[in-house]
């Protein structure tokens, strides 16, 4: 956070957070309600501004430390779509998000809102290229599965060792799907299985499904893993 | 579909479907694209609108169809919502989703169309008082469970042969939760665990990963089943 503009009402209402900016140094500027208004993009502003840096890291850099569950949104155009996929990849745990190819600014007011703080709390990687984003996405030794409406495995005909792994789910936009050439340099395409007649899950339902899968299978795995740990000792 | 009034643009384009419409006796209507445009709630109306019955039917109706999947949506107040989570249920293979309580109107526009077609392929059932629905559901042998953000037993230690049961899932608004007296009519609280730092979930996620598990659950039990019937008659 650069700078914050507050309206008097906000000010009083929010004592304690903008004391606390004040506190690390961070400006702070009383501002008329008509001011306030115009700096917010939504009808009812709640009369604070606060001016921040970028988030972003290097995808080289996120792959470095690692990360056991990673979420690749290709060509997402939605803002509150990408906003709700970043919370619930928070939610499952995910420690990555990327935005491929011809997204959505995750900065965009109405993906910051949806994310409802998740933007803050998971590394955000931008990649514009989608197809050089997978290539190091497995170099570095991560499974990639592509959420497919149609076609390839079902989600619950997946070995719960092979969910297990340290895994980076490609989805495509919810109006045009995965590209079917980037879909193919995944290690498989997998489905997320329709039991009624809906045509398709919406984008966020779909990513919930798929990374609360692998969340449960790397945490049964882990559990699985600390026991035989702790066997080992007894014996 | 009792009426369905059309511009002339709607009638070439949507020949087929007009025509359909007509065998069957419903009148159809051509008007103008203004009449149209006042007729539809959208900012893009696509000239085409119809005049249809309400879909719900009784409670006891449905459950005397011994259903195996149940979503009850209760006082969920958003239409997008609404329609999302029947877009969801119905993609989980529910078969009856539950508008409980001070609800919004499955039929709002926006709903009918966040459900992109679900509203049609589901028993929708519209019951005033949640808790006596909650006793109807129990006394019909369903296993309620509350889905909750805090508190309850973790979606991920409830053995599969208790997800396997008809089930019936309480759903409560993003806004105010699940009311703890009526969470507390049910068989079990249950949480969807937040495996990283969002403080919530959104309802249509939330309802994704909790009646996904289900199906997953009461599928696999049925494959056991089948198997061990086939099993049976091989001796």
């Amino acid at each position: 956070v650069r700078e914050i503009f507050a309206t008097e009402h906000a000010l009083r209402k929010h004592y304690d957070l903008v004391e606390s900016a004040r506190r690390v140094g961070v400006p702070v500027s009383a501002v008329s309600e008509s001011a306030a208004a115009a700096l917010s993009e939504t009808v009812n502003p709640q009369g604070l501004v606060a001016v921040c840096d970028h988030l972003d890291v290097p995808l080289a850099q996120v792959l470095g430390a690692a990360p056991a569950l990673v979420a690749v949104l290709v060509e997402i155009r939605d803002p509150g779509n990408a906003g709700t996929v970043l919370r619930t990849a928070d939610a499952a745990g995910a420690q990555v998000v990327v935005f491929a190819g011809a997204a959505v600014d995750p900065y965009n007011g109405k993906s910051v809102r949806a994310s409802a703080g998740s933007l803050f709390h998971l590394d955000l990687v931008r990649a514009a290229d989608p197809a050089a984003a997978v290539r190091a996405i497995r170099a570095a030794g991560l499974r990639v599965l592509a959420a497919t409406a149609h076609g390839g495995v079902d989600l619950d005909d997946l070995p719960e060792a092979v969910l297990a792994e340290p895994t980076a789910w490609l989805f495509g936009s919810e109006a045009h799907g995965l590209p079917d050439d980037l879909a193919r340099t995944a290690h498989a395409a997998v489905r997320v299985p329709i039991h009624g007649r809906a045509e398709s899950l919406n984008l966020a339902a779909a990513a919930a499904v798929c990374l609360y899968t692998s969340a449960r299978a790397q945490l049964r795995e882990s559990r699985r893993r600390k026991e035989s740990t702790n066997d080992a000792e007894d014996v």
